[in-house]
Order: structure tokens, then C-alpha cells, then sequence
């Protein structure tokens, strides 16, 4: 198979035999924040007013092989293909079913999906970001264990713009140590420009380094996004009963460090499955965020889209975009469940396929 | 296996085949009407005005075992309990996992539901008394077929106050005669309240009898309710990947006819589940309205509440309620999963524990 392993090797392997040739779900998280509108923080969406259309498309996309919300698809500032256009690729390739969870988006799909009690986050500056965290961990639990049940494990990824910053938000709450650690859809990383907004977060909240560190809830509540106790609660219920494969990049540190403080045994049955441009990427860094706290393995899909015939994908291998919408750990379970069937260079066929015809190329 | 086949024997015994051993996904389709208000008409609710909170309350016992939307049960007039209590029981034994959709409620429910784009009913006197059934159709449509992948099969359920006069309201729009053969939660069926209402509702509509039969969406649309749409698309989308069981009564007739007329293909795959009180009821003929356009197959759970301790399960056997939120269905799911080792005897007696604590009479 096309991956690579970036952390406990031996964990890693054995949940990538766990997962060899079994049907998964799917499950794609979303929500919005006026955090991700601050300019400068995020590439997902146009501009920054954009970003309130950029994850109800993307779930479209996956459901419909293309998006109602908006004309074509999400792109960059700089016109790059959304990383929906890969998730939908895989999870097309390998026949995955899908579900759609709203954490809390401004702008509704214009597709099915689940309720789980949640609204659009606010400015993390003002402390005070994300309504009704605990009913949000609680519901979304319910679901992801019933949900559980019914596949033979469940990959969970997410759609929000500005993410990293609400991830380092938290993750600096909870006294983990990720400044100039989280990851951006951008090339050249802000982090400073982060870590201010965070320190600007904590201070509306009163709080500093780690105050929350006993208090998730609280720590998303403050300086968190909406995305955060949906998925976190998805993790915990889907893990009672089987593997769950954490589909993204630095931003699932956030949420693994509100799980290790929540439920810690579900850590057990968790691997996080995101893309090569993130684990390889010099300006982040998501094992060391990780190993603070737990030895979750994180497992990249190994894509490489230098061979691509169009700029607009070659374009992903210069670091801009990295990952998104669970592509790299749809990636991984599309690969598994054909048994490698799915390789790399099937995995960007399609992909080409799905992007000059959604780019009208041909 | 403890069920009997109440039309099509062959069919049935071929679905039945079917579904042995298999592990399926029960989806509860809960909406709300004003028509579900008119008095006499239902007993899903202590008085009229509380059938908002029925359904939702119904779908909370279902995924917690006790509901939030109200204290104890939704109950009859008499204070008899909902059948959500016989489909929780028959789930719960045969680990079987609930996903509930939203087809229209006035009350949301307090846990994860989906959201397919539908809103509360109106009264069908009016002539116009759904919105956005297309739109819903095709939601629903989508969510089916994701779902029916991750399933062997799906058994799909309503909560829906007053749906059997909805039910009758679009049959006779697409021309099913089925006056005087509509189930009721009542042991004296008010057939002619019923008729009157669906007459008024068809003339504010300016249509007769038949008048819809090319057209299922304005037969919703004039005298339908917003569980129609959200179930018809999820049997639709669901037949594309395996069998579907649609669980309910007589409602599920009014379904039928407007997947007949829409995607006719789908019903190869579809059987109706519901309870012995429904097929045995003098006063409703299901079999008599489904042989006027299409040959489902109606297998019914061979329920007996006569050996119970309890007089408000016992009264079930005097044709009070019947059936409702699948619980034939979930109950013959339940049999069939686990090869017959879930009996009729067995299911009562986890009936009856669970009527004991939830109406604290130990």
C-alpha cells in the first residue's frame, strides 16, 4: 500500500491490518467560524467571506460529484482545487459510503446531513468561541457509536476554514506546546500570526498556557471551533466499538488532546490518516504535537502529484493546500479496502479525471 | 421465525430468505402535522396538542432509552405506551443501530437526527400541506443509498401523529381506493372523520379522486405529510443497493403508491414489515390497498401480549395502537438477525422490562 508511516511504527501496522479489506463510513465533519474570515489565516475559500460556502461544498462535492452551493468548486485564493476533489476521488474509487455531520456551519448543505445541536463558531479573540460543547460531545457520541455499528469502521475527516488556528487554540489551552507546530493551507505558514490570535483568545478568556487543561469543554468553548466537539464526541462513541481512523492533519492533535482528557481509552482504537504534504512538511509539525501527550500513530498517504499533467494539482507538491476534507485518510481506507488495489498512481488518475471535468479542462 | 405472511407468499419468503442473518440499519422517519391535531383522530399522544412531541420523544427512547423532549413516554389518551417501546426492545436485543431522519417536526429531538430538508405539515383541509417534496425526495434519495451501503439492508420506520388520515388523503389523490381500509390507533376506526377531512382536503386542492396519479409530489404537496417525501426517497435510494423493509402499516401504503409512480424499479427490493394487530385488524385491509397497484409482500410479526403481566400491554390485543415507529418491522429485523433466537416470547418479556422501568411500576 501507499503509505507512510510517520510515528509508532508497530501500532501503525497493526491498525493498517486491522483495516486491510473491511468496509468503512465515511464520515465528513463541518463547520465555520469567523475566526477562519480573519485575512492572512486561510487558503480555504476565495477570500476570506468565502469560507462560509467552502465546507457545505465540499460535503456536496462528496455526495453529489459536485457542489450546489456554489459554481464550480472551493478553490484557493490563487484558483487551487479544493482537497475535496481527492476525498472524492478515493472514496469514489473504492465505493465508501458517506455521511455528512453538521458541527455548526453558517451556510447549510444542500444535502442530507446530521444535526448534532451545534452553530458557526465566533472570533476565538473575543474567548468566547463555540456554543453548547458538552450536548455537542454527548450527541455526537450517540451517533458515532450507532453509526459504528453498522461499518466495519469509520474514517472521520473535516471541512473548516481557519481550523489550525482554532487547533493550536485549544491545543495551547489544554498546556500542549504547538506554537510554529500547526499546519497551513498556505505555503509560507502564519504562525505568528496564530499565536497572537490565540494569545489575544486566551486573554479575552482569562486564561493562559494549559489553565484548561483539565477542562476540554471549556477549552473549545473559548479559543476552539465547532468542528472540534462534534468529531471528538464521533471518535469516543465510534470507538467503543471498533477502529477509527482520524482523517486530517494538525488539527485532529486538538481534538486527540480533548479526547485524551475526556476518554483516554478510546486512544486505544484510534489512528490519525492524513497526507505525506502534511507529515513531511518542514514549517508544521504533527508527531510532536502528538507524542506530548499520547502515542496515537499517524499514518500519510503517500500522494504525489508531481507526475500530474495539470499545474493546478503539480501545485499541491509545493506545499499549498497539504490536506483537507479527510482526503489523505480517505485516501488511505480506499487503499485498504481494495487491498492496494488503489495505488497512488490509480488514486491521481481519477482525480485528473475529477479535475479537468469539474474545472471544465475538456 | 415467529412472523406470517400476509399476501405473496412467495416474495415474502424470498425477502425473509433474504434477510436471515444479516445485519441491518433501522432509520426512524419522524414528521408532524397540524392534521395530526384535529380531535379524534390519533392516539399517538396524551392529547392533540402534545403529538408535536411524540415523535421526537419516541426517536430519544429509541437512542437512549428514555426520552428528553418529555418526562416518561409518549402515551395514548389512556396512558397506554408508545410502540417505541416494542422497537426499542427489539432493537436493543438484537444490537441492531438507529439512525433517525428528519422529515418535518415542529419539536427537534435531542439527539443526532438528519436533516433532509423538510419542514413540519400542514392541516390538509388547507390543500396545501407540504413543502419542498421534490427537494426532500432527492435528499433523502441520496442519504439511502449511502446508507444501504453500509448496511445489508435497511428497515426504515415512521413517527408520524395522524398519518394514517395523510396516508388516506394520498391514495385517493393517485386513485388507490382505500376509504374504510386505513389502520387507526384507535380500536374504533373514525373512518368516516377520516374521509371527510381527505374529501375537503382533495377539494381546497381543486382534485378528486385519481387527480394526482401522474403527479406523487402534489399528492404529498395537497394532502400528504413531510414523513412521505423523506421515506419514499430513502426506499428508493436504499432498493439501488438492497432490500429495504418498510416498517409500518397502513401508511406505508400511501408511500408505496408514490414510489410506484416514481420508481417503480425500487420495489423489487422492498417488503412492508408490521405487526399481527395490523394484518388481523376487521377494520383496515393493508393488503387490500397494495394488491391495487403493485405486489409488495406484507409480513407481519406474530406478536402476542395476551401472556403479559401487565394490562397496559395487554390492552394491545384489543387493537389499541397496533403498530408505529417501525416496531413490526424492527421486530421481525430483530428475529431475523439473530436466526429466530429472538422469539415473541423473548421480545415480551424485554418489552416488559423495559415498560416496568420506564413507567416506574417496580
Amino acid at each position: 500500500m501507499d503509505v507512510q508511516i510517520a510515528n509508532n511504527e508497530l501500532k501503525a501496522k497493526a491498525f493498517l491490518q486491522e483495516i486491510e479489506s473491511k468496509n468503512p463510513l465515511f464520515i465528513a465533519t463541518i463547520a465555520t467560524t469567523e475566526t477562519g474570515k480573519i485575512p492572512g489565516l486561510s487558503a480555504a475559500g476565495a477570500n476570506p467571506d468565502f469560507t462560509d460556502f467552502t465546507p457545505p461544498a465540499d460535503v456536496e462535492l462528496l455526495l453529489l460529484g459536485k457542489c450546489r452551493s456554489i459554481q464550480g468548486v472551493p478553490i484557493t485564493p490563487d484558483g487551487i482545487p479544493t482537497p475535496g476533489l481527492i476525498t472524492t476521488s478515493a472514496l469514489h474509487l473504492a465505493d465508501i459510503p458517506v455521511l455528512v455531520v453538521n458541527g455548526g456551519v453558517k451556510v447549510k448543505p444542500q444535502i442530507p446531513f446530521v444535526d448534532v445541536g451545534g452553530n458557526s463558531g465566533r472570533d476565538i479573540r473575543t474567548g468566547d468561541s463555540v456554543d453548547n460543547v458538552a450536548e455537542v460531545i454527548e450527541r455526537a457520541k450517540v451517533l458515532g457509536e450507532q453509526m459504528a455499528k453498522t461499518a466495519d469502521y469509520l474514517v472521520i475527516g473535516e471541512s473548516i476554514p481557519g481550523g489550525t488556528t482554532t487547533a493550536l487554540g485549544v491545543l495551547t489551552a489544554m498546556g500542549v506546546n504547538a506554537e510554529g507546530k500547526v499546519s497551513s493551507t498556505f505555503p509560507q505558514n502564519p504562525h505568528n500570526q496564530k499565536i497572537e490570535i490565540v494569545r489575544q483568545g486566551l486573554k479575552a478568556a482569562e486564561a493562559r498556557f494549559g489553565n484548561f487543561k483539565g477542562d476540554p469543554i471549556k477549552a473549545i468553548a473559548a479559543v476552539g471551533d465547532p468542528m472540534m466537539p462534534a468529531l471528538a464526541g464521533l471518535v469516543i462513541g465510534g470507538a467503543r466499538q471498533g477502529p477509527v481512523l482520524m482523517a486530517g492533519g494538525t488539527q485532529m492533535t486538538a481534538v486527540l488532546s480533548v479526547i485524551n482528557a475526556l476518554a483516554p481509552e478510546a486512544l486505544c482504537n484510534v489512528a490519525v490518516g492524513t497526507t505525506r504534504w502534511v507529515t513531511q512538511d518542514k514549517m508544521s509539525d504533527i508527531c510532536g504535537i502528538i507524542r506530548q501527550f499520547c502515542q496515537v500513530p499517524v499514518i500519510a498517504a503517500d500522494l504525489d502529484f508531481g507526475p500530474s499533467q495539470y499545474p493546478g494539482l503539480r501545485i499541491y507538491e509545493t506545499g499549498l493546500v497539504k490536506e483537507g476534507v479527510g482526503a489523505g485518510g480517505a485516501s488511505i481506507a480506499a487503499m485498504a479496502k481494495t487491498g492496494g488495489a488503489v495505488t497512488k498512481e490509480i488514486l491521481l488518475k481519477e482525480i485528473e479525471r475529477n479535475y479537468a471535468q469539474l474545472m471544465k479542462l475538456k
